[in-house]
């Protein structure tokens, strides 16, 4: 199989044009966006172009279809409110560059995907998690993006183009490039890593309550100050856990709310997000854990109250072996000594297509490990070898 | 002279029916309100039955003027959004009860006042903050409330009462009752307290500057976390006031924003409230050293940007020595061995009247300490007891 580097940069090109930014490479492309709905029509038009026959499914989700059973190749379109141009658009475009070559080599049938709202306007990984059976449409359709649109009313807005959902079993395994959008690959300067598993993820809001008061006429000793029990907790969870994590794990505390939130007032309460990823299921176990017996003992010591949301989660999922043995073959072909093995920190429509087939994943580098930024970019030589990658790992696969 | 308790309790009680909140004693009256403006004509009414003549400057300070050459006594009518029925509210009718207790026994001329916005809707005691010449009027009136409201709207709406300014040379001085709105006299079971000094605060927010990143794929040794800097700062900050502090200073971290304050991203930015007030000049000035060497010590070692607001601040006042002595030679003989000295952590208006007159301040219990809330109470053996003492102290001033 003989990939067209010039026909895949120029198609990649043409896709940034739909919700260009105006700065630099950047696209304002969210799900159902105008620019989106643009960018998934000229898309199909791609794909017949390419032999395969468009379907749209009813939440927006784009697949060009090859005929009889086919490895399903693809990411999604849609970007972050400020997104950089390659980030799941590089896995689409280069899924119907594989097509093309595969179709005109004589090689193995490649369908193409993308998927709709990667990004998460209604949730995360809204598209592939309906396809795939993770949420029902029906409570999807309830979701509710900032603004207060409902993801039935979103979707509505392609109801014109909408024919059923495609069988899965029409495929027999997924594959998925993407942008790494972390700094490794481009600080070893290495052209492409072979994801081995994706990160699990936890994710709840904890709550301090303590004693509103006076910030002149309360004194220090008599304060139950919810913001110095959240800072307490803060430091004592970084020492906690660096005791059980990993290199590779992470944990964030991005979201806070004080109450009242006023200068001049002792705050009463701070709820805030407490987030947590690895690839080991038993370790989010563990940070579970410590994370619940810290806050506890904070409250304790401070006498505040203490609660919790519900926790989101989602299990790690290892890549299928015998995807990853391909990849591997195929990455040091095209790039001897310059690939890895990596595990994905980030989410991806793959984590979902794997509870339906064998999934895998490629990432290229990110330039200063920059993502959902209009400043996100990756060397042209470096896409051109994810595509040769991939295209001999299709081949391998056969 | 002789008070007479019932008229005075049931004035007071008479006054938190303007703008009940219908949860126990609370009281809604912000500054300017429909139940605030109800009640200034209510207490102009009082103030023609004591023989007053009232006068509503162009702020909406109204004042009930004795004849010639007085004492000025009272506080503000304005509450909280959501507020207690006494605060404000007791040093005006304590003063109405006054002023009329001593014209009856032909004692010293007294006049009374309720301040405007003294809850800062606007700003910070915005109506004696005018009258004293802290704030001129041209630039108040573009102040805005949370809604965006601006002063010159909110005070247009009393214009059909508004006379002139009143001349602040006609006042030997100024005498507030106010409640503690702290626990010390409920504590220690005393009846009143006589105010030494009213402390000194100041006020910026300060700004950690990092980097936004994605919270899944971007390694914690890799981070420039905003909202760690705060953590770091806000325990290294505990740490070293402490050394330089006394038990009556308090600093204060009641604001955070996060930016993006988003449970996935490695929030880029955290901008914060430091505010801290103490009764001593140099005090404040050492602890202002403090916080910025120590929040750019933590810039400088997690690589943050740093960025301070304006400061705000308002200077130590200290309390008319002739005037404590005779509020304190009173309280010992209204109430023996049950009475202290103390400083005032909350603002006031004395503390701009007294940029043009001796002013004093008394206090009486704030029951659990509790202020600026519904459940803010005081026993009415204690206001009976407040009255007393200043009726006392306006006798020995003469």
């Amino acid at each position: 199989m003989q990939v067209n580097a010039d026909r895949f940069l120029s198609d990649l090109h043409a896709l940034r044009q739909f919700g260009a930014a105006g700065q630099g490479k950047g696209v304002i492309r969210p799900a159902f966006s105008e620019a989106d709905i643009a960018a998934r029509l000229w898309l199909a038009e791609r794909m017949k172009d390419a032999g395969l026959v468009p379907q749209f499914d009813p939440v927006g989700s784009l697949f060009g279809l090859a005929e009889g059973q086919s490895l399903l190749m693809g990411s999604h379109s849609d970007t972050q409110p400020e997104g950089g141009w390659l980030d799941g658009a590089l896995g689409v475009i280069a899924a119907l560059e594989i097509a093309r070559a595969s179709a005109e080599a004589g090689g193995p049938a490649v369908s193409v995907v993308s998927f709709q709202d990667e990004e998460g306007r209604f949730g995360v990984t809204t598209g592939s998690t309906i396809w795939s059976g993770g949420l029902a449409l029906e409570r999807a359709d309830e979701l509710q993006d900032r603004e207060g649109t409902s993801f039935a009313e979103a979707r509505a807005s392609m109801a014109h183009l909408a024919q059923g959902f495609v069988d899965p079993k029409r495929f027999s395994g997924f594959i998925e490039c993407h942008i790494e959008q972390g700094p490794w690959l481009d600080e070893a300067g290495e052209a492409v890593a072979v994801v081995t598993d994706i990160v699990g993820i936890r994710d709840m809001r904890i709550t301090f309550e303590g004693e509103q008061n006076h910030a002149g006429t309360t004194p220090m000793h008599r304060r139950r100050d919810a913001f110095q029990a959240l800072s307490a907790f803060n430091t004592r969870i970084n020492q906690r856990l660096r005791n059980v994590v990993t290199p590779q794990t992470v944990w964030t505390i991005g979201h806070v709310a004080l109450h009242p939130d006023a200068h001049s007032i002792v705050p009463g309460r701070a709820t805030f997000s407490m987030q947590w990823r690895d690839g080991d299921r038993d370790r989010l176990k563990r940070m579970e854990s410590i994370i619940r017996d810290t806050a506890a003992e904070v409250a304790e010591e401070l006498s505040m109250g203490l609660s919790y949301s519900q926790m989101l989660g989602l299990d790690p999922v290892l890549m299928d072996p015998h995807f990853q043995t391909a990849l591997s073959g195929a990455a040091e072909a095209a790039a001897p000594g310059r690939w890895r093995q990596m595990q994905s920190g980030a989410l991806h429509d793959a984590a979902n297509v794997a509870r339906l087939m064998p999934a895998a994943m490629l990432f290229v580098p990110s330039i200063n490990g920059i993502s959902h930024a209009y400043e996100e970019d990756t060397d042209e030589r470096d896409l051109v070898t994810g595509l040769e990658v991939l295209a001999g790992a299709v081949a391998r696969i056969g």
